[in-house]
């Protein structure tokens, strides 16, 4: 609850907070608060008594009124450490930051709780969202939780599980016949006549916000000191322009000193328009068999500003194959994590950066694992299970 | 890791700390602590500090050494308060818990981390459980985490994303023709020719310990002012043992005072030892059409004991029907809870209990979601929703 406004992240105007995410000359705008007021009541002794939730850097976030936060219980989620994995890697530290235990499954319920907070706290009723799925299901649970309506519209071959999910929450829930961007074009063509407000990538500014408190609850939970290299599963691109504006609010507040971690995104080989911006070639499109997770966004709306930001902190893209990410989830289940398609994509990722050298033995790691698995279990082949009724049906199902 | 030995809950004989759950009277072991030695570090200002997982209690679980501990970020769960529903309810307040944001999206997560931090101490390195699922899964998660073998014996009805969860944790998983105590059964008769470690209900006592967490992280999210009234779903009962026995330390420790809250077990009516033994009615039996959950537990080993616990605060039982359990599940989703059928029961439980006015409007209220909605979610019928390509032909849908 400090003041905050827009600055255009292209030209550097600034204009006053509203929901509203492009600047005249098109640039992305990003909430800018003042950081010296913020001081003044966030600090990190302050810290010590905040919720265990996302909500504990208030100061940072763009609600203006405490109660017209939406709030199911979002962030302040385990990071863990992988000592096994570590002893086996060559690397320094690794961690994995557990975003599938919020409250909707995955990292989307950060963003929807500020971006639902600014709409419920402007009396505005009606939302939809263009998604792959997860971010659906974060709009539909907090619109719930607000007493407003939900509209959703996800590929058509969206995990079953998460359409469930949405109508659980009591959503509007409509099935597209293309990618999320077809689904994109009907909330846009349908927002003025049915009263929508598009909560779609950005298109207001309060997702991305709530998405860099993941950055910011990094940070805590390490002690203030970054990690060398995050590697994170990237579809739109909000999360990674969420983690990189936590590190450079954390470096103005002086609670970080360095050089920012090195910022990796992880696509899926045949949808990777941020890696193919990252090495320089034309972005975009989709092979048809690439796999219906939040990965698949063929036509990120700022592509060039996410492929700007691995760059600078000198970090990198790196696309890995449907069957990388398979054998990562398995690879991470056996360590006993519930890993998204997503998540595991971020271990194939590390598999590779290690392999080519990129990340070496005085590295700390930090993956983000997005979702929990059993949201995509309909993706997996069905297994064959033994059926017993008795210990010598055991015996003999081992032997055979 | 402050001294811990086992007293007899029938007969108060003790014996040391072991892995272990009968008397040689019967009675149910149950551990305890030196808790004078206990208030010298455990203090409510050290807790401010401590790690935001059941672990921050580390001086009332039973692991003896610090890096035995095997964890993967369980515990200090959200408690969310429900306002909307408190404006049209006759009670005072209510909360709901939010134990589907464990690491294996259910509340097991906790008796696992410490069950199977004690095998891990004493180099045990196969554990097997019978279980409607969650319980599986937890054991999966954790040995996993602690490089051991799980093998899992679950109801050949078990939802299949449970199924799919445990192998995804690597974890031997066999189907049974039958119930739980069938699965155990099958379970006693290999464990000394196969070296499993028998993890089932009530057989060590470290999973009770593990549950009791959530009684004293509600005390602590409460600032240790109890509730009136905890309504927990019930199938085993390692759960109210585990809540009691919380709120029977927190009192010994001069922390929290005055009454116990009342505690009510609901279970699915069809398959309710525990309702009955409550009313003083023989126990046990299911009839083959209730849903297979966590509460489907015909023949609980404790049942005397859950039942005269919740004489002992008060309490009650109440049986809720199928019917009951899934327009619940939809009451919470549209609330943006995510309820698994054993969460859902507490909301139906309340509801009951609210109509027969047994609870009123001077009561503050708890509700326990021990799970995902999303883990159950192929017990729900498939919907139909509609697939759209434009905006037109969303207008089209909706009139008609
Ligand atoms: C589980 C999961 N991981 C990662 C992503 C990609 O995130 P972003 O859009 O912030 O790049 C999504 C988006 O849908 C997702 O659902
Ligand atoms: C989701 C869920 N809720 C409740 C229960 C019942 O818990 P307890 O065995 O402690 O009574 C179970 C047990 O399987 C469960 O899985």
């Amino acid at each position: 609850m400090i003041k905050c406004w827009l600055t255009c992240m292209k030209c550097a105007q600034t204009q006053p907070m509203g929901l509203v995410s492009r600047c005249a000359c098109g640039g992305l705008l990003a909430v800018e608060y003042d950081l010296e007021l913020a001081k003044r009541t966030l600090t990190k002794e302050a810290l010590a008594d905040r919720a265990s939730s996302m909500w504990r850097y208030i100061e940072l976030l763009p609600v203006q009124r405490e109660n017209a936060v939406v709030s199911l219980g979002e962030g302040w989620t385990p990071l863990i450490r992988m000592t096994r994995a570590e002893a086996q890697l060559p690397l320094k530290r690794l961690y994995v930051k557990r975003e599938e235990q919020n409250p909707t499954g995955s990292f989307k319920s950060r963003g929807f709780s500020s971006a639902v907070s600014l709409l419920h706290e402007r009396g505005i009723a009606k939302a939809a969202v263009p998604s792959n799925g997860n971010a659906a299901s974060a709009l539909a649970a907090y619109c719930a939780r607000a007493g407003m309506e939900a509209y959703v519209f996800v590929p058509q071959d969206c995990p079953e599980l998460i359409i469930q999910e949405c109508l659980n929450y009591g959503a509007h829930v409509y099935l597209v016949d293309g990618f999320i961007h077809d689904a994109g074009r009907i909330v846009e063509e349908g927002k003025a006549t049915e009263g929508w407000f598009n909560t779609g990538t950005m298109r207001e500014p309060g997702r991305v916000e709530g998405k860099k408190t993941m950055g910011l609850e990094m940070a805590e939970q390490l002690e203030w000191q970054l990690p060398d290299v995050i590697v994170y599963p990237t579809g739109g691109g909000s999360g990674i322009i969420g983690l990189w504006k936590a590190f450079r609010e954390l470096k103005e507040l002086g609670w970080v000193h360095g050089e920012l971690p090195r910022l990796v995104s992880v696509q899926e080989a045949g949808c990777q328009p941020i890696v193919d911006a990252v090495q320089g070639f034309g972005a975009g499109g989709s092979s048809s068999d690439t796999l219906p997770t939040g990965l698949r966004v063929p036509e990120p709306p700022d592509c060039g500003i996410i492929a700007e930001l691995l760059k600078q902190t000198k970090g990198t893209a790196v696309a890995v194959t449907q069957g990388e990410i398979m054998k990562a989830q398995q690879a991470l289940g056996k360590q006993g994590i519930s890993a998204s398609p997503e998540g595991a994509a971020t271990w194939a990722g590390l598999m590779r950066l290690i392999e080519e050298g990129w990340i070496g033995t005085d590295d700390s790691v930090v993956l983000f694992n997005t979702s929990h698995a059993i949201k995509y279990e309909s993706l997996q082949p069905k297994p064959t299970v033994p059926v017993i009724r008795t210990y010598a049906n055991f015996v003999h199902w081992k032997r055979n």
